[in-house]
């Protein structure tokens, strides 16, 4: 099976890249998608759902963490449980076929998987353009509170990873290719991932 | 122009990556040459120019040094003597055609000059295996002394790195692209990297 994941800075455009990369490898993509099915099954709202994986179990995670969830309850609506569901979906969905899986620490999750690993990241100043864009089809944004939201969520992210890595978030170490987005057109960058990926896997065998 | 610039952690394959690239892409590679020209130039033994370029001006370096050199005494043995020497070589081949540039600091010193900024890595079992093997061909050394020869090496490389630049060396924010050599071969990664890099010029026009 190969299975790219992509890990990425907000606003770097890493899941416009993902989902490019997707589309020209022609492999499933797994963004959004993880969540509508997790709140789905669990018959939970899905920003319900996203807040709980996102926060809600870090205020009692034990420190066993990495050993063993069983001994905590069970519950459909309980974090450590949503979090046990969205590691079996992820591999669920990983066994299924060849896929593109943004986020979710899925690069660590499938690691016996052998994924290769992307992390996708840009400098500030790109980073707030293309969120100031994105921002302005649906309301302006001032860029205060971007950098605030953009530094709230990668935190957010460094904090999920460093419960299951030795290596921090963002770490190029714990990745095997780094990719700069400044200043660079996504669509042009998708296409040489696209080819470095394909090459990648026809190496593995 | 087109100007690869390749810095690389010590035992990360970096330099071979970018013999190959170089090769590929038709380019001109500049590694070792430089030293060689610089103390051909200077008529000085290119082990000094070497010694005297890594850590010679290190502990007379003035604080300005960003700013100006011009103040500095200028013999032909004196290290800044020699950098300053070294920035204007690079210059120069930078300008006579498309080129791989191994080390030196190059990605700051041509920053004008737009180079695609590669950064190349391993983890340290890697790094070992690969100094390993390369040491017995000539004479074998054991893991400590290879730990320690990376770490000093590499430290060596970021503090020079320090005086001319905001970002740390290797810090991925640096660079364009970051390439993990782990359990990859070189041969392999230089193909992925010389299509990487095609579509990169390309698509600057």
């Amino acid at each position: 099976m190969n299975i790219i994941t992509i890990s990425r800075e907000f606003g770097s455009g890493g899941r416009e890249l993902g989902k490019r990369l997707a589309g020209l490898l022609g492999f499933a993509y797994y963004d959004r998608e993880i969540l509508t099915t997790l709140a789905h099954n669990a018959a939970l709202d899905e920003t319900y759902v996203e807040t709980a994986l996102e926060t809600g179990w870090l205020a009692r995670i034990p420190l066993t963490f990495g050993a063993s969830f069983t001994y905590l309850p069970s519950t459909p609506h309980d974090p450590a449980h949503l979090l046990r569901e969205e590691h079996k979906l992820l591999r669920t969905l990983a066994q299924r076929g060849d896929c593109v899986i943004i986020g979710r620490n899925a690069d660590l999750i499938l690691q016996s998987m052998e994924p290769f690993k992307i992390f996708v990241y840009a400098d500030l100043e790109a980073k707030l353009a293309r969120c100031r864009a994105h921002a302005a089809k649906e309301e302006p944004v001032d860029d205060a509170t971007l950098k605030r939201k953009i530094r709230q969520l990668d935190k957010q992210r460094a904090n999920h990873h460093a419960l299951l890595s030795a290596h921090a978030w963002g770490d190029k170490a714990g990745y095997h290719l780094c990719v700069n987005t400044t200043g660079r057109p996504i669509k042009t960058l998708s296409d040489q991932v696209a080819h470095y990926a394909r090459a990648w896997f026809a190496a593995r065998g």
